[in-house]
């Protein structure tokens, strides 16, 4: 049995609804990576106890990237200032075109790197070679749920071989990883392949991982091309039956909120603010509807090729200020319910509601460390607050995943970030060369 | 004569208009803090040259917070999820009942502090005490502009107070140090005392900083209360015909532009979105109406009363953010423009757009080295990007002012930062205590 204390620390406490509160002074008792308890500090370690020092610093729930494209960090600022189609067809998927199994092992490496070091303690995948994604995460000791993207357009081979990625992601047996089907989009991928996506989702015990609504323009779209929104998409082709993690959800209509309600026991959406406001998308995540109708929201960034950073701080903090702009309401969005989304709200999004994003016994001891000393974050009325308004991501001091210590002292344990980035600055201009044509997809929705 | 080069950076060039660009391998000689000139690197260097390292940073201006209240630092996390009448009158204005010229010269030591260590050299602030801010900025090597704050409702002792305050900080003589007049904004202060103050500004050669038109709410007031908008009244107090930097402006109708445009040579304005977001403002800068008249905008940060950061990295990426989704246009507010803002925009706003603001030859040496080797930032197409998108402000190593090393690998060089923290930790209760009871003023606007 491995047996260790997180000793010492202030311990965010994120109750399912109401205010979150900071207890100081706790110890954080861990065995074979669950919390057995949390008591008041100052008890006798028993030998063959790892101690994890917290003095000083506020142990957060390990946050989660709720909807990303990991690898995609190979693309940080190689697209900017462009609109979603002209991005989309000008720059990311001509650049797909030159995807290698190595490019996403390299991408996915760095990427694991940034957001351990960050805190970031799960994240959510769609991507392309997932089994190396699945590597880069087993290696750095992150909790990932991988979903291997298709389209419709390459035919039900590429289909079926997402679908077999899925099962042999599953057949690895890692601990910390699991694998979800990842249909592209309702746009992109035809009602047939939904279905035949819901039946396997079904069978072999899997959840459904896909973009949907990302726009209130692909509404617009879908009902005038199909009579019916993205999310009425979703439920005639079963993807909702069978359980769905949602991304974006800009479109998501008043009346698209009865239909996910009915499905709230299985369905979560993933929010990535900084993309809306970037591509200039004109609607955000609804919020409060979703609120209402019981649906869980997580925080994500999306890839790095528009996010530019896989910071779920930033997307959190990002979250509240849209959020309070949007309903027009300085009340709204507190940070008590902000600080939910990105934890509990998360682990949800990650099927892992029960398991992850709350540091109560019984739970994974995923946590995040945080240094609330710096000029910058001092002096701290509340620290809650403080998460959500002033710290930064380099103010994450340790962090550990299943109570291993994967980040100490601001330093990967399992890799060597030099390494990780050297090999990422190299092979990154392939991955952007243009010069081949063609692109895996064109974007007309 | 001092002289020292930056040696071996890459130096990011922001032209007047058109695209930033980045030239790599270059050094940068000063003399006397004035930058001399800036040639390939590799070139000896005289005995007597103090030599930076710029190795593998890239040299950015050293960027402006146009408008800030520095000491507010205190306040930090103690006024959340408030809409902004509530926030001034239960929290803001009745804490600042218990201001003391000690509790200002802690806070703003611990701003100048959070300022510096993010590449902030100049700083533009609005606040009362503020001789004891020209000391903090003083004793750290800041650069700062400061406005001593007066509401008429105090009577005209307290107005002339305040511009004695202005007379003494210039009398102080400090290199990095100026003044300006600060009238809180016209809904609190009187239209007499507007015409006075800028009778004040133009006799003694001051400029003045105020806020105005801080919502669309206060130009409706203003309409319906006077028949003249906030801008209106500037401009028939002779404030706008004095010289004025005008914080905020959300509520600055399309009307309002032609008159701004007749003051275009000394009008300035600061915007501060991550304030509008959180307050639920409604309405953001109108910087495409701005630019078309000519009116230089820069980047601020506002009191971190509501901010919660000083960080100005933060507030131009905000700026980018918000700028592209209300204009529904993700190709305005570009990474060169946003830039721009931050660069050249705030040395405007600070009254300094010939002397800071550019790394060219003649203008003052105020320089943030930035790393972009870091695993966030990585790999790097474009470093224009990766300064709006990717870079927090831990990512500045080294700072100078005048040429001066006052940032030195993450560290103050002239002053003891943990001292700073531990006095602000000291004295922040002092601040948020609501026991006397009563309010410096009431918010009605």
């Amino acid at each position: 049995m491995r047996r260790s204390v997180v000793r010492g620390c202030a311990v965010l406490v994120v109750p399912e609804a109401g205010e979150c509160s900071v207890e100081p002074d706790r110890d954080i008792w861990i065995e074979d990576g669950v919390i057995t308890a949390i008591t008041s500090t100052g008890q006798t370690v028993a030998e063959g106890i790892e101690v994890v020092d917290g003095a000083g610093l506020l142990a957060v729930p390990g946050l989660t990237n709720s909807h990303t494209h990991s690898p995609m960090v190979l693309m940080r600022g190689a697209a900017e200032d462009l609109p979603l189609d002209r991005w989309f067809n000008e720059r990311i998927w001509p650049m797909e075109v030159n995807l290698t199994p190595q490019l996403v092992r390299v991408g996915a490496g760095l990427a694991c790197a940034e957001m351990l070091l960050a805190g970031v303690t799960t994240f959510v995948d769609h991507y392309f070679h997932s089994d190396q994604i699945a590597s880069a995460a087993a290696e750095t000791g992150i909790r990932a749920d991988l979903a291997p993207t298709f389209f419709s357009s390459n035919g039900p081979d590429e289909r079926d071989a997402a679908y077999d990625a899925a099962r042999e992601i599953r057949a690895l047996g890692l601990d910390r990883v699991t694998a979800s089907l990842g249909p592209h989009a309702p746009y992109t991928v035809s009602d047939a392949d939904l279905e035949r996506t819901a039946e396997v989702a079904r069978a072999d015990g899997f959840r459904i991982h896909l973009h949907a609504a990302e726009t209130m323009e692909q509404t617009t779209s879908s009902q005038q091309r199909l009579g019916v929104t993205p999310i009425e998409v979703l439920e005639r082709t079963g993807v909702l039956d069978a359980g769905a993690l949602i991304a974006h959800g800009c479109g998501i209509l008043p009346a698209d909120l009865p239909i996910l309600e009915r499905y709230a026991d299985r369905t979560a959406i993933a929010s990535c603010p900084k993309v809306y406001l970037k591509m200039a998308i004109g609607a955000t995540t609804p919020f409060r509807g979703l609120r209402e109708a019981g649906i869980p929201v997580g925080a994500g960034t999306d890839g790095a090729a528009v996010h530019n950073t896989l910071d779920v701080w930033e997307a959190l903090r990002l979250i509240a200020l849209v959020e309070k702009q949007n309903e027009q309401d300085a009340t709204w969005m507190t940070i008590s319910d902000v600080l939910r989304v990105a934890t509990r709200g998360g682990a949800t999004a990650a099927g892992l509601g029960t398991e992850t994003g709350a540091l109560e016994v019984g739970r994974r001891a995923d946590i995040a460390l945080v240094d609330l000393n710096q000029p910058h974050v001092q002096p701290v009325h509340d620290p809650r607050a403080a998460l959500v308004y002033s710290t930064r991501a380099s103010d994450v001091v340790t962090v550990l995943v299943d109570g291993e210590v994967v980040v100490h002292e601001r330093r990967l344990t399992r890799t060597d970030l030099t390494e990780i980035v050297g090999q990422a600055r190299e092979v990154a201009p392939q991955l952007v060369d243009l010069s081949k044509g063609g692109a895996v997809q064109t974007y007309d929705a």
